[in-house]
Parts: structure tokens; C-alpha cells; sequence
């Protein structure tokens, strides 16, 4: 559905010269490689509701992806990051093209990230508009461009408060840290697409919240669990340095929980040490699991899923539902295990 | 119109804390102020063309204002702008807050750009639900929704050549300074708010195009009287100054023109000098007069401001919509006479 999306566009954007069809293409390869997980959400909850409009619901899904590549596209351009997965995003594609032709670091890294702020809102708008051009009647249209609205709403109250975490001196709250990452990413990855797929099936109010709550609770486990793995992942699973967040010193219920305990004092000083040494980074890892941070998150993550399975368990829930969601809360906390 | 989105997204806002209600604020007091050209566009063809529903057309004319106030907010963000019409725009108002709380410039920058990424987003995807929410029918809301598209699709590739200006060496061609503009900015500020308002009001696809066409003509006209003003402007009248684009070196009309006149290596070490005094500026302007290049964007403006009218003069435009886009011609070259 993407595909037939962007080569559309890019058929379009050839009217304006080769540089724009260029854009289109990068933003394109940077929806490709993902997890898919918002599409595969709403799939999920669509055809175990009985759905079989399969064009539509795809459509939907591409919806919520576009969103996703915004959301992110425009999180790297905020952090200034120019890779992704280990491999050159928007930013980091431009600002190479512009080194390469002999800008300075300084015009090249501007030229990447103007770039990306572009692209960001091509893939925004196109959102919507996915949503506009799904072929479902008006009412339905309504509520699933009301369901994304909360989406992007809640993602940007979360990124507003993570980009004052980055400012803020103290160590934000677990709970505060909680409330950041569900805004920011766990309602338009999780509890939209879930809530879109019931609603483009026709479901009841009531499976309708029943899995928007599901949702909820799953994509904070899923958070956490990331997190942890951020640090204590294997490399070659997640596609990331277990070495990155630590660097960034990023703020996670992990790191937050540890600087309440005893031991915080002794590795302070090295989280958020952007020349930090593996040798340093093991000495972290072993106070995270002495201090019992590790447990606790992986505890929380625990919790929370639980919480998700007893939604499941709800008797207004349709069997195949259950079927189909009860792997997805496995994989997540089975990434743990 | 645009008043009550915004106490309803305030309203909204309060859920997530009283960060995000500032935000919301923010991007809502940079919509104040402004020339309100787009919904006085939309509103022009509407009302000429016989419509009486100023409910949906001031929600059209609102969504429109709020595509502008995005593309601005993001190329600010773009050009690391911190001030629009001499007041503190949303990245400059979130850079002067941190910095008040002690943060170093550069974290109080990044701060500010930060925010207005995320202002600009909440902007661009609201422009959409605006136009959702108008109440229009499904064939008007589906072409009006095309129409935003467009404008968005030609905004981000005017963007993009925009950027590559910045970048090149060379000064580009008057043509492609043309298009450059036409994209960016007079496409979605005069040719789509004005097909906007003749596809509400249920014009012939005949009226929409000719008024997309005098859009074109007129919007170019005026991006080039606004560059001529960027220079030779009275800052009482303009709001801004008349030394920034010289120092910037932005690439316009009349500086492209003055590039092919053998007065031009005598101002050449002058344009985008950072610290340009008012002396040196005043060579420029002095220059730009001699060599014919003032003159020469003048006329240019006067002639797609002719070609604007003369599309205006075609036998299937009814009197009513003459009558009201004349005077906005007129006021458009009326500028620079």
C-alpha cells in the first residue's frame, strides 16, 4: 500500500525536477526495514474482528506508518541525530550528499536536517490524507481521523516533555518518565492502530476502549522493555549499540529507578559521558543489575503486561482477538525473558 | 474561526500539563498579526462567486491560515530564525525561556527549534482536520482536500530548491528564483486558497482554473514586489527591515539580475555580508537603481500583474469576483508604485 503511495508521488514530484523526486525516494526507503508494528496492529484487530476489506484496512495501516516515519523523521532532526538502524536517515543522506559536493560539516549537517524537516511533513500530511482516500463511509472516516488527531496530540505533548527532560538538571520521576514515552510513542503505536483496526471492523464501543486500554498497557511495556534492552540488548536482535542511550545519558525508568538507590553515586559521572568506554559501560551494566534497576524495570515491563493480558480476558473480547493479541504481549515481554 | 480551534486544542491541552497548553498558546499567537491573506483569498472567491455558507469558508479559510502558519513556523526553524516581524517567533520564544533558566545559548537554541518542530507539526496536521471538520459535502471536501495537497506538494518542493539555493555557488537564474517562489509560497497563499473558495461556492472547473491562474500570476507578482520591498521598503509599512535580506544574500529577482550587469563586482563582497553596515547598504541600493535591476523586478512584477488581470478580463469570470480581485491586484503592484 506504501509502495503504491510513494510511487505515486514520486511520479508527481517529477513535474518538479529530479532533486524533489530524490526527496520522495528517501523518504520512502526510510519506511522500509521497520517492524511495520503499527500496520500489523491495525491488521490485527481488524480481521480478528471479522474485517475483510483488506484494501482498506491496508490503507489504514499505511496510515498509521506514515505517521510513524514523521514522528520519527522529525525526532532525529530534533536530537540531530543522522542515522537510524545503523544506517544513514534523511539527515544523514543529505548532509553526506552535501559533503561529498565540498559544504563545510556545519552547512552539510543544515542542509541534512532542512531536509528532513521537509520530508517530515510530507509523510504528516499524506497521513491524513492515506486516512482521506481510504474508501470507508463518512462516519467511520470521521472517527479514525479523530483517533490519529489523539495520536499525533499525545505525540507531541510527549516530545515536548522529553525535550525538557534533555534540559531539566535532575533526573525526571519514574512516573514521569512512564508518562513521557506512552505520549510519545506507545498511543500512536499501539492504542491508535489497535482502536483503528476495531473501529474500521465495526466493533462496539466497548471492544473499541477495551483495546485502546490493551494497547496502552502494552506499548509502556513495550517502552520499558526497550529501554533495558538499549543497554543490556544484544546488538545483532535489536539493530542498535547497547552503548548509544548511555552515552546520550537518555532518561529511562531504568536510569531513574537506579538514582534512587546507593550505588547511583558511583556511576553518575559516567551516564551521559559522550566518550564513555565499553570497559565504563560494563561498569554501569553491573551496578544497573547490583542496584536491582534492572529487575525493577524488567518487573514494571512485567506488570504492565500482565495488565494488558487481563484486558484481554474481558468477556466482551472475541476469542480470535484473544488469539491474535495474546502472541503480540508474549513477543513483547518475551524480548525480556 | 481559527480563535475557537485554538481554545479547543488549549482546552485539550490541559490533560497533558501546563507545558503543553503554553505551547498551543504559542503557535496560536503566532497566528495572530499576520495579513490574513489566505482566508481573505478563499473568502474573495466564495462570496464573489455567490456562496453564502461563511461558516465552512471561514473553515477553509482558517485551515489555509494554519498550512501558512506551519510552512512558516518549519522554515524558521529551517533558516534557525528566531524572530518573524520583529517579535520573538515560537523558537524564540522557547530559546529566551531556557535561557532565562540559565541554559547555555546553544541548548537555549536547540530548545526553541525544538519546539517550533513540534508547534509546526500540530499546525500543518490541524490545517487538514479544519478542512475534515468543515461540513462541506463529500465531493467538495474530497477536492478541497487535493487542492491543500497540491499546495503542500508544491510548498515543500519550492522548500527543497530553496535550500539548494543556499547551498550553491553560483547565483541562480531569474527563472528559477521564479519557480522557487512560485512554489514555496505563491501557490498555497493565492492560487489554492482561491480555488479553494470557487470549489466551495460550486464554480465550473472552468472559473477554478482561470482563478488558480490569476493566483499564479499575482502571487509571483507579489513575491517579487516583496523582494524589491526587502530592500527598498519603508520598515514602518513593511514591518521589516530593509538590511536583513542583504545580509542574509538572499537570492531574489533584482540581485539575480544584477549579477549579469557590469555594475555588479563592485557590490558583489557586499551581498550577504553578515555585519552589512547602513552605508554599504545604501551602495547597494545605490547600485541596484543604476544597473537597471530595480526597475527591471518592477517590471516584471507590473507584467505578471498584467497577465493576472488579463485573466480576470476572460468573458466566463462574472463581474462580482472582477470586482473584488482587481483591488487586490492593484494593492499587490500598488506596493512598488
Amino acid at each position: 500500500m506504501l509502495e503504491r503511495f510513494f510511487s505515486v508521488a514520486k511520479k508527481r514530484a517529477e513535474a518538479f525536477g529530479h532533486q524533489y523526486v530524490e526527496l520522495w525516494e528517501t523518504l520512502e526507503s526510510n519506511t522500509i526495514g521497520g517492524k511495520r508494528f503499527r500496520p500489523r496492529m491495525v491488521m490485527a484487530a481488524y480481521q480478528s474482528l471479522g474485517g475483510t476489506d483488506l484494501e482498506s484496512a491496508a490503507c489504514i495501516g499505511a496510515a498509521f506508518e506514515l505517521l510513524h516515519t514523521a514522528l520519527i523523521v522529525h525526532d532525529d532532526v530534533i536530537d540531530h541525530d543522522f542515522t537510524r538502524r545503523g544506517a544513514p536517515n534523511i539527515s544523514g543522506r543529505y548532509r553526506d550528499i552535501a559533503r561529498e559536493k565540498g559544504a563545510s560539516t556545519a552547512a552539510a549537517e543544515h542542509r541534512g536536517l532542512s531536509a528532513a524537516v521537509i520530508a517530515g511533513d510530507l509523510a504528516l500530511f499524506n497521513a491524513y490524507r492515506l486516512i482521506d482516500s481510504s474508501g470507508v463511509t463518512d462516519a467511520v472516516r470521521h472517527r479514525l481521523i479523530e483517533i490519529m488527531d489523539e495520536a499525533l496530540f499525545a505525540s507531541a505533548a510527549g516530545e515536548l516533555i522529553d525535550v525538557d527532560f534533555a534540559t531539566a538538571i535532575d533526573m525526571p520521576r519514574v512516573d514521569d518518565i512512564l508518562t513521557m514515552e506512552r505520549l510519545k510513542t506507545a498511543v500512536y503505536s499501539f492504542e491508535s492502530p489497535l482502536q483503528a483496526g476495531a473501529v474500521l471492523a465495526g466493533a462496539s464501543q466497548q471492544v473499541v476502549d477495551t483495546l485502546g486500554d490493551f494497547g496502552r498497557e502494552i506499548g509502556i511495556a513495550y517502552q520499558i522493555v526497550d529501554d533495558v534492552l538499549g543497554v543490556f540488548g544484544e546488538e545483532t536482535q535489536t539493530g542498535k549499540t547497547t552503548i548509544g542511550d548511555l552515552r546520550e545519558g537518555k532518561r529511562t525508568v531504568m536510569i531513574s529507578y537506579a538514582t534512587s538507590t546507593e550505588e547511583w553515586d558511583s556511576i553518575e559521572p559516567l551516564i551521559g559521558k559522550h566518550d564513555l568506554t565499553e570497559p565504563e559501560a560494563d561498569r554501569i551494566r553491573a551496578v544497573l543489575v547490583a542496584s536491582g534497576a534492572r529487575s525493577f524495570a524488567n518487573g514494571l515491563a512485567q506488570y504492565y503486561g500482565n495488565r494488558a493480558m487481563a484486558r484481554l480476558a474481558e468477556p466482551h473480547i472475541p476469542e480470535a482477538l484473544r488469539l491474535e493479541l495474546s502472541p503480540v504481549a508474549d513477543a513483547v515481554l518475551g524480548r525480556v525473558r
